[in-house]
């Protein structure tokens, strides 16, 4: 049916390697189909101004791909002095999704610095990195307890994403390239393991769609998401135990 | 109910003033509440190179803020020599919501440029911009028409975009910006005026939102931007003559 | 006889709006002719580094147009990550105007910045701007008295600015772009309510002046600057009393 | 009397060395008492967008100190990726001043660039540079000549600078560093051979000056500027013949 | 001995992995010991100015490192908008070794962009990135043949490289970075398989080295090369075929 | 035999300038044949974060070319934003050479800034800046000392440095730009007074070169550079008592 032979509900094979960064407080590869991400996780104990002496610490994400990942070369951002807009706009989205699941007040003032440097792209680019971003995190977060710089687990919950569209006039999840150029609808939908939405952006610049079309492509999306939080936990395996029981609200005791 | 006055389903006072700008090919002001955009649409021959003897045009879109456009003063982006991320975000997503509408065939290997240039914010500037640009690239298409430069008009249906949000557990209609910042969701809405949608942003960095509240504010955001369309209408006068009638794969007839 | 239909020596209509932008501690729209400005002027407590416990504070200018404010359009600085040169010079010569009317010792240690922001250009934006921003730096001081920041006024005296110039051989005063851009020597000065010179620049690129040129221009723009000065005190109405009366070397008394 | 001993109206010891980087088309090392700047001018092809196809040339100029030409060291501009306002302010102004007297028609379609870069600041480097420059210039269009590629000069007239300004109550010429700092007003002034301005900049934010003073440093740069003339025909020798007997107007006869 | 037990005159473990990233005309994922880096090979019809119309093609190399492949993060380049010096040093570097080795007759007017990605550092960063680009190369030119594009390889020998120091006062092969951090003396070689020098770059900042201290040095450098081609030899397997039998100065007889 | 009628082994004619630039606090000018170097030292009080509360100092060099230093044009550095690579490996190798010879401890925490600006080019001006730099480094020794600031000089042993390199098959010494240009390999050596190597680079870009020509380049460059240091000693004449006579590890008694 689809180019690669999926049908139309069905994710490309995912694999997640956790520590593939020596150095990095967390890591992971994650591979979904020929797309493969690097994602980092830095702790570093400068938070912004914004967070000076609140108590509370930050999260931020930057995105990137090697010149070579796509099929055609591009010129690094430094060659042109401009960081790219689609760039940002990736780069802020990944930091809100993780941000959305983290209790800022349990990891005190420290930032977590999140790396998604893509070295090889073939679409779905921005939802991979926050899938294997967000498996990073929960590494550098155990690196924090077991290191006895915080005391309990900051991360709220499960966060993964994927994309969907409207490719031929059929509702598809997990987009490769080829799809998403084709697509006259592209759907990119972030959840968290309560089954709720931390982001949708749905763009209709070739073709507007209607709200039955949505409802479709929401459906679609979250069964995708909740196997790929079971991809997650397979990867993470005793590390899950770092994940939950906690809400945003929750606030440490002993003196931070 | 609301900060000042209104009640959730209704939007602040809008008023759009066309020509604005002696000098661009299409001009409005744009007042939503005390949101205040100025937005330019301008003519170009030199189309980007991906266009170059297609026979097809472009559109872009800039949005920039005056520094003192906000509570606090914001600094220039070149005395950063950075353009900002949320900055080109938001001129992505103009470019995108206007671009969805014209038939590039019958614009013809030419660019129309946007200003959006917020001279003062009160939540709400980037979907004022999208509202207040679709009426200045009316005013453009009318001055390429009366000059001989195009036959008819590339303009295919209506734009405009509103926001939506939760703020203390309500769903609610145009956010001004106290609003805005105590939002635990939030929503930009981008829709034509066939009624189907073009983009749908939703982010929920406070709180996850679920399926039911994401359906009460897509039904929220409909009944504004068709309120907004009106307004569209009232102020382009005789020009709404210049929207509708063809498709994207409508194509001009004469050699261009 | 002039292209609008103006005599020599007679200024273009000038209108100037208090209170322009909500946000800001001070602000003005000033329009001569079609040139329209947009002025603020912004309070902030981080003086530059050579202030620093010197008990003074200080004034700084920027100048910008929107993209659109030209006949064709120009590219924003940031997309070319330089800043004009003329802009440069203009912003410059903003801040040494209005700097030499206040008295640094009484504002205390804090900056005023003033932003100019062309809307609309048509000859004279520079001279325009002084004319504006010396509006919106008396409503930012009478902000920082009513607030109970300052015990009195800094600002020693009036401040405005126009063109003049040669164009087909005769002197003329204050040039829309149709003259300036014919013009064979143009000039700008810039002069204090008390008669007194603050700068004068005269540029013979196409021609150069004689002694006997110069003296007209001279005094064609000091009738024009006395006229504006007169605009500018209707625009304040009751806070002209926030003028005068103090020297440079006039220190407060209070420890500040 | 004055810091180093000279009366009101006496010029630094001035000396200019033709030919001093042997690459160039044109140079000069010029020496105004402990200033010091290296003028080249160089030849290119390339005319900017706005000439192309004119039949005419253009001349641009660029300034720069050496990071210790000053008391203490400057920052390289590339340090700060940003040029500074001064330096830009002046290199418009060398442009300026040599452009007025070079017939372009003659120069035909190519560009002169001119480098002023200051070795050793002490106060007057801006007027310093135009003086050297022209005598570059001359330099250049003698290469131009000798070597077949116009027939005739293109250089109309003298061009020479120097400040003036008003230091302890007195008006004096050509100020050293240490006057300048003390000037409450600061002028600097350019003339043609023919002894009519070129450019006049007086600037008193220190303190207003009135008509009297304006009269009396226009005075007294006229006389210093027909002697730094006297001293450029001097270096020029029997380059003096390439300067002169044509105006703005006359056009070459020859295809170009 | 050595901090991992190897002795003196030892490598790290060498993996060369071809056609690493599936989109590139060449590519490589080079590991030396924990040093890992991804090279590619892209192949580009845009020679640049200096090469038009000359009938010959050009080789040029960027390096950058992810920010967490060493211990503690770095800012990308584009943050601070500067290409850092180390950098710029090392693609210089890369490209110089492996242009020396290229005939860009044969190459026609066509250009190998090489960029080598280190994702994680051990030491020896820039070497193992030539030596991996190297296979790239390789594997790059092979495509042009295959595809028909050149008829015979452009490729006139080997080039691998290692870095050699003296460390606590003995000569070591191949510095991991705890070594190379700790070395008195530190040298880079590049070698061609003739067992001739292409670059040889010995550094002693921390003390200066005798004349039998570099020629230790080299001995002990050229005995690891050699090991590296071999290593080269067996990642090639049949591609070898395309390396060697030619000189810089055959020309191609076919009109390219 | 040579272009210029030297004989292989010879060098230029060496020229060296002390107290140049009045305002450094050392300073040289160097001539190397037609190559001219302005070089100064300047001293600050600010050292890099990296050596705060060190007790130790720190020496930086910056180079570059004044814009028609060269035979044609260079646009500056300023005009791309970009600081172009050879400027950068220069710098990185000036600041090496001369720390290599300074004592940190007995500097103190202060830096010394070496700026190295090529005011004409022919060949060698990397090695005419380090051999001039260091003159201007020992001024500004000895200017700390007669200022009280330290009480012994940091100075250990003299540098110098020079070019050889093979052209038409012979190895010669201090190549011209023209000898340079036509070099198949180059080579740059950094010797102290000791005789022993500070830095060597050779580049075969051209042809790779054997261990047997590599020995006769090193040879020669010996032979220069012994040369160059008693120009240097000529020139310092009583400052030569500046150097020597410590060693890396000698710390200062007296608290710093």
């Amino acid at each position: 049916m689809r180019l690669d032979g999926r049908n139309d509900a069905q994710l490309r094979p995912v694999k997640i390697t956790r520590g593939y960064i020596k150095h990095a407080e967390g890591s992971a590869l994650i591979e979904v189909g020929n797309t493969k991400v690097i994602c980092t996780a830095s702790i570093d104990d400068k938070v912004p101004p914004f967070k000076k002496n609140s108590g509370e610490g930050w999260l931020t994400a930057e995105y990137s791909m090697l010149p070579r990942a796509t099929q055609t070369r591009n010129a690094r951002d430094i060659s042109k002095l401009k960081l790219n807009g689609r760039t940002q706009e990736i780069q802020r989205l990944i930091g809100r999704a993780i941000r959305s699941v983290i209790n800022f007040n349990i990891l005190g003032e420290r930032v977590i610095t999140l790396d998604c440097d893509v070295i090889q792209a073939d679409g779905g680019t921005r939802t991979a990195s926050i899938t294997g971003a967000f498996v990073a995190t929960v590494e550098a977060c155990k690196y924090l307890i077991d290191n006895g710089i915080i005391t309990k687990t900051p991360i709220m919950d499960y966060v993964a994403a994927t994309s969907v569209g409207i490719v031929f006039g059929h509702e598809m999840l997990d987009l490769c390239y080829e799809e998403d150029s084709r697509a006259t609808v592209d759907m990119n939908v972030i959840m968290a393991g309560s089954g709720k939405f931390i982001e949708v952006q749905a763009t209709g610049e070739q073709a507007p769609f209607s709200r039955n079309e949505l409802d479709k492509l929401l459906k679609l999306s979250e069964s995708g998401i909740l196997k790929l939080i079971d991809i997650q936990k397979s990867a993470l395996g005793p590390l899950t135990n770092y994940i939950g029981g906690i809400t945003k609200d929750e606030k440490v005791h002993s003196s931070n």
